[in-house]
């Protein structure tokens, strides 16, 4: 015997005057500003140290770190060459919230080109969380298996841009990589697909140019 | 420049009251309980399928599903031999709490001899919610990377056990399972551990070893 129990959906959305405040203050800069979100170990912070190493020598890329503990993730970006990191310790928090977001960047020097946020590793909490960035990604790790679109729909629709990552996997796991893709698209038709691999450097290039273009556009 | 940000944790435990019951419940009727918490993907369904094609013949498992969405894995546990399966949606929340277990059991048949929990796939929240159960196993996918038990202590301290799951890709992975044990108990050296593959079945006996002990027990 199956059945289903469907509990009522809590919304807290005080956050999001917050997030205006903060858009609004982004764009005055002409700030590109991107919010990665992911389960844990789905390689967001492997990516990021990637994408500074190869980026770094021109462009100046802040970076907020969210975490439950340790500022280990802020210790790797400083070192791949970001000029201005800040990590906030959720002290237990599933997500970021906008307001952790403005007391971090409080105080950060002019001339970022780009800041990029990582949020904590969860698939469900920080989708609710507007933190006035300009582009949501979603980052998917091969290794989590084809369901993770259909079982986590909010954080899928949430996101204008998928990174579907660990592509290097593919055949030790066989599957394909576009049966992702088809998945990711059932739930959202509208995501713009980036395909990487962060530690053997595949499809990179792809990605690198649109975190360049953002910074040409300043959005 | 790098600094951290500390925020207060909040604690939400009026939870307590019910999972105390609960517990009182469970142990009335010599029913052992187990809560299996991971991040998504890390195989906490595929390794519930394995269990019950082992076990169904002789044990019967009732299972709660957890889920933000679908009733995908519902379907799959039913048709791997449990007789009683419950799902539960909980529509965008982040973890299961002890009220929705007490009324997903409400009207569970006699003659279970092991009631599994799956709770929904994340690393933080699900860690802060007793649901009365006698033992929390924590399922941490080697494809994770060795950073999870340092990033997510409060899960791994929550938990009195440890299952080291894809333990078949270490190789291509290049990691060393004992790597992973060592940082896990470097968080929680009173972990008991398991290291399996629930797709190639390495360390499976073990498991389940246990699983029957347990309902020998009644705990």
């Amino acid at each position: 015997m199956s059945r289903t129990i469907k509990i009522e959906k809590s919304i807290l959305e005080k956050n999001d005057v917050v997030a205006v405040r903060l858009r609004k203050m982004f764009s005055g800069r002409k700030l590109a500003v991107i919010n990665i979100m992911s389960s844990p170990g789905a390689g967001k912070t492997t990516l990021l140290v990637e994408t500074l190493k190869r980026l770094a020598p021109k462009i100046a890329i802040g970076v907020i770190e969210g975490d439950i503990a340790t500022d280990h993730d802020a210790q790797k970006v400083e070192e791949a060459g970001s000029p201005w990191v800040v990590q906030i310790n959720t002290g237990g928090r599933c997500h970021l919230e906008a307001s952790m977001v403005e007391k971090a960047f409080n105080g950060a020097p002019d001339g970022l080109d780009l800041l990029i946020i990582e949020n904590v590793g969860n698939l469900v909490c920080p989708s609710g969380f507007d933190l006035g960035e300009g582009h949501r990604v979603m980052l998917g790790a091969l290794t989590e298996g084809l369901d993770k679109p259909k079982k986590y729909p909010g954080m899928f629709r949430a996101c204008g841009y998928l990174v579907i990552n660990k592509i290097d996997l593919a055949s030790v796991l066989n599957i394909d990589v576009s049966d992702y893709e088809k998945e990711a698209l059932a739930v959202n038709p509208d995501l713009k697909i980036f395909k990487t691999s962060a530690t053997s450097g595949a499809g990179m290039d792809e990605w690198l140019g649109w975190l360049e273009s953002l910074v040409t556009k300043g959005e």
